[in-house]
């Protein structure tokens, strides 16, 4: 395919035997795809800086549902974000515990508020903001 | 309830000052609630550490389902792990593009390695494992 | 001394148990010391994102002292912000390989700057910003 | 010289378009150099986390000259590990402010352990550790 270009990379053996060692080790059957994959992160981590592009996030968020109002401050909050918000998935870790996982699309920087927002409700025992891509950019 | 307790933490007014203005600034409207959160960041992290504990986790995967047999390899894969992967969101991003998003429980170490096996498949355009927790022992 | 001040955190048993357990380990003789740790950090992060505010970093490089004219190349770098620079230490690590650790105070964003200026020229190994602060704000 | 290696990477126009503009805001002139550092980048991280290899770390504590006794620890506490701290820079950040940084070659796990009790120890406003490498394995 013509949108596929190749050019050439120069360095020293130890160096490049090193790298051959270790992404074997990781499960890479290919030393280019192991490239692209260090490009490609690069890229995302660099997109995310900008903030103001279209990118894709996940918010993963661990409460106990029996805390008083939580499940509805939650739902609230993300409410007012629904054009933001593709799906969210919910497990009963256990008895106690739940999980949700957010998938968000949209300005690097709005989707950094809203995990904030939520991440610092009281109650919410564990949240994190996960910065991936639309896969546009790294066609 | 009994199962909560209370210490004091002194420090200079200057820092007090600081965080508490931060931390407004991210949303939070309780200071033990700031805390609190920075104390379980803590411990998430040194339980991903140690790698033999129960954990959560997810991976998340942005490829090209038009790439050829890559949605048969990843499935090929996740159905090695059944009993750790708890459930998986499939979302069309865009014609070409697909997230994927596993929720995984199980030992670090082990859903670390599937995490590698599925980043490093060729045409896979960005993956990522993010650690979060049971919520058990963050109570 | 009335610069210091005093309030109650409360949270669960569980929790603090795990909390103190895990300092422990790492050689924390006092909680309050801890959290008081977690919040300069929490602080520092913070400040670098900033960007404006004057602070303090280290530039770490590692490169072979016999690739032609690094050396040369590296010190013009440098003596292009001497007023950002406040120290340099030279390690010979053995033959061959230097390391270099440059003390800088000024922006967040300038000492960026200068050490992707630096870590991207041609023949540095290993580059790296560490982002730590002028302590005033931590008082 | 026969020590240099060369290969072919295949990947999208695309992304190699964009990791181009990338690097070259960073400062890059060469694609090579610039692929050569997210290698070598990749195999310090995973240096560290055998623990067992000789490596390069620095400390770097900021601390109140005039919190009693702290200066005597960190020097106690250092001179328990002398053949691993290769050097010590200490600046005079301002009235009260130090910033001591030390250089350590050693096994990642011990240098670990020593950034562990220093940076623990009351007083110290901001630690930090900072994995680089001996640069042996990145000739």
């Amino acid at each position: 395919m013509s949108d596929i270009v190749r050019f050439g990379v120069s360095l020293s053996r130890k160096l490049l035997e090193n790298f051959d060692r270790n992404i074997t080790r990781k499960g890479y059957t290919s030393r280019s795809e192991a490239l692209r994959d260090l490009i490609r992160e690069h890229l995302v981590d660099f997109e995310w800086k900008e903030g103001k592009k279209e990118t894709v996030g996940t918010i993963t968020l661990v409460y106990n549902h029996k805390t008083r109002e939580l499940g509805e401050k939650l739902t609230h909050i993300q409410h007012q974000y629904v054009n933001l918000i593709i799906s969210s998935t919910h497990i009963h870790l256990d008895k106690h515990n739940c999980l949700e996982v957010l998938i968000l699309k949209g300005a690097g920087k709005k989707i950094t508020a809203i995990a904030d927002k939520l991440i610092s409700t009281k109650g919410v025992k564990h949240g994190k903001l996960t910065m991936t891509t639309t896969g546009k950019e790294l066609a």
